[in-house]
């Protein structure tokens, strides 16, 4: 997430006032029920969505050049799935993305599924637990597996090159039923039971063509507990997001997110690769160190956010500094240290916490973070950035990797097209 | 949840007006971050706060003489905890209860777990991922399991009657993971970051003395999703708590919830009975099926929520209404007709609904109603009720209970007294 202004508890403004002061000053301000928040509009949604203002609990536009939710300002919860598909023709698989698509439009509109037949002898179209709720700024992002590309459906010629398998990571205990699947759906909103809403009815649509392969619920703190909109904390306690790239400059967003026209294969263009990797924290374990072991496991104060050292949560890493003994001052194999890649690498994180209950097997809480990031190649960016951590990070004493997978998310849709059709 | 009143948009307030009117009119409104609510306030809080408006985001008073969380208008979410004790002294049992009151009224409040040390070289006293946001009307109440009451703590002559057993009901496919526990702790807040922060901090207190037993999460949609405050809907698409007893009349809440004077023990007088199921919905079965069977289901209207043949919410259900056939209106084994209990025998509803990923077993949603129910005697009202349920209810062809719990909700703590000062 990026630096937002905090805006005071006085600022608060009726609907009506919001969308005036907007049209008059143009400023691109996201105001919502929740209060003031100066995030940037999506820049995935088309020109004339990114010029009017988008309410916390709003709309945003789901066709557009790119798919929304990769450079959106994040929601606050996630209700992500993959899916297998259980058909074998490549027809089928377009029909479902032609209907994914169409109600995906509908969801985020803040509409149901699909229109009611009206019959009360038939199941009804939509499963209603949405009705009256507000559209909560709901984005759904598709993206397909590498096993999509295999001989099912004469596509395997068409697999991106940067579509790799994963390698295997130090210390990686990867689990099946949390990883892979054929397509992924990642669904955003600012309301647990919108985004529950979506990804259910977009499983219900795929009735006979796909199934679920995993789901994954995450959250973060809501509008409402910090109106000031400030780096939301990770289950650790650390502001996380701080030192993600700004994308709502678009040479930063085409740099670090969105495949260019130069990259192969054209269909991906305007596309960015999905890294997904549910990452098990050992929160008791954690929560027996002292202070200075955790600040120094990610290389910044907790409190503040700053940089080692420093006060200020946007302050300069400066990794160089040393201290009066000529070390470091933030450790070469801090968190931060390490993920920085001396400023050359970089990916979007748009991670989530979750929490899923007790582990049964140890009785320990099973929670952690939902990783999730965006990067134009990821045998460039993410995969030589987490071979960095997986093998030297501080923090990996208390996290263990345990869900994986990786997605090409297919370029935005236009009216009238559908997400696919670069591709099918 | 009780009806409530809609707020327009343009009724939204700055937090010092909403202080300012509610100063003036006394009024009693709920007024919050998102939006103006005509929620009634917390009875269970003392006298003093009963009259202070409650901020959807502000504070609810820990002390008082009932535990707050139980007639407390539903906050958005809760993440609940049962603990097993590990210790075998009722001098550590009193001192953990004693630490966690502290605890308890501390968070509530929107501080920190405790005071930090300010040594660096000490883990935090706080885990610190709620620093910053606010109270998000944060409850914790507290109860105790039949399990506690065993021989370890010379306690066993002192278990009330009516903390029994529950029988095995029809279908009951209760599993050992989900249910039981020494001690039940009742995390709810507006926010989903603030309610895990405050259950972890519990049991990192407890630490040495008790385990959690079982962790479960749930939600509704938040107050952003639906400013006006109109009854939530569960995961079947339905209104649900629409029919619930109006406790804001202390009769009503006397009747129905609070442990009476006349009543044994002595100890738990203003206290309840708490009773958990986790009911797993067949999330894909349901979906399958037609409206009017859904409608005929629960006896009322999808979309209104009203009963079969009304209109309005909260007309009367008025059971014996008949069709031109002669035959009810209302199903005889529908949900309502049955629950109804004719109209002698209440409940306090107070669920969540849940959503847990995906079985890996059966690859199907695992999903339902987290149900929470709070009685004065549940040999007379929740097991009389759900044995009728479980015997008849056309519900039960969409529905599982997998876990299960019942506990004994202590009274609430004065100031300089603690959450089981009148047992141990
Ligand atoms: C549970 C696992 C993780 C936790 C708790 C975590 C937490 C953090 C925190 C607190 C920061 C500092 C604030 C900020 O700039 O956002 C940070 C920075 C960062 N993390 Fe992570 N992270 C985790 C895993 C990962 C992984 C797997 C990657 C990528 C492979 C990654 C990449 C980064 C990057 C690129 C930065 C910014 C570094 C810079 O300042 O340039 N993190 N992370
Ligand atoms: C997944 C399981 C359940 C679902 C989805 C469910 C849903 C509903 C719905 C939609 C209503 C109608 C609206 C309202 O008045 O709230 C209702 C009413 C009610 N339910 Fe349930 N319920 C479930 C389980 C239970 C259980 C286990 C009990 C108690 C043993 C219970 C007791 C009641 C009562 C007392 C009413 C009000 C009846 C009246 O109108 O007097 N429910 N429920």
């Amino acid at each position: 997430m990026e630096n937002k202004h905090p805006a005071s508890d006085n600022t608060k403004l009726t609907r009506r006032e919001a969308l005036k002061l907007a049209g008059v000053g143009g400023l691109g301000l996201i105001l919502g029920a929740t209060g003031v928040k100066s995030l940037l509009p999506s820049a995935s949604s088309s020109e004339k969505a990114a010029a009017a203002p988008v309410l916390a609990d709003g709309i945003i536009p789901f066709y557009g050049k790119h798919q929304a939710g990769i450079i959106t300002p994040m929601q606050d919860f996630i209700c992500m799935g993959a899916f297998d598909l259980t058909t074998a023709s490549l027809d089928d698989v377009r029909k479902l993305f032609q209907s994914w698509t169409a109600a995906a439009a509908r969801l985020t509109a803040g509409k149901t599924a699909d229109e009611e037949s009206g019959s009360p002898h038939l199941p009804p179209a939509d499963t209603g637990e949405s009705a009256g709720l507000n559209p909560m700024r709901l984005t759904i992002t598709f993206g397909l597996g590498a096993s999509f590309f295999d001989e099912r459906f004469g596509l395997s010629g068409k697999r991106p090159a940067a579509l790799v398998d994963l390698p295997r990571f130090n210390s990686d205990e990867i689990r099946k039923e949390w990883s892979g699947g054929d397509v992924v759906v990642q669904v955003c909103a600012n309301d647990p039971q919108v985004a529950f809403h979506a990804l259910r009815n977009l499983a219900r649509i795929a009735r006979g063509k796909a199934v679920l392969h995993w789901v994954q619920e995450g959250f973060q703190r809501t509008g409402a507990a910090d109106p000031s909109g400030s780096t939301p904390r990770n289950l650790m306690g650390f502001k996380d997001g701080t030192n993600n790239p700004k994308v709502s400059d678009p040479a930063v967003a085409d740099e670090v997110v969105w495949v260019q026209p130069s990259d192969e294969p054209a269909w991906m263009t305007g596309g960015s690769y999905m890294v997904m990797r549910r990452i098990r924290m050992r929160i008791e374990v954690w929560d027996r160190s002292a202070l200075d072991d955790q600040e120094n496991t990610f290389g910044r104060h907790r409190d503040s956010g700053a940089p080692l050292g420093k006060t200020n949560e946007f302050d300069d890493l400066e990794l160089d500094r040393k201290d009066a003994n000529g070390n470091p001052v933030i450790p070469v194999n801090s968190h931060v240290a390490l993920a920085h890649m001396e400023g050359k690498v970089k990916i979007l994180r748009r991670g989530y916490s979750y929490s899923s209950g007790l582990d049964a097997r140890t009785g320990q809480l099973d929670a952690g973070l939902l990783f999730i990031c965006f990067n134009r190649d990821p045998r460039k960016q993410f995969i030589p950035m987490q071979q960095k951590l997986a093998s030297v990070d501080l923090l990996n004493e208390y996290i263990t990797h345990v869900g994986s997978g990786l997605y090409a998310c297919l370029p935005g849709a236009s009216e009238g097209g559908y997400i696919g059709d670069t591709l099918f």
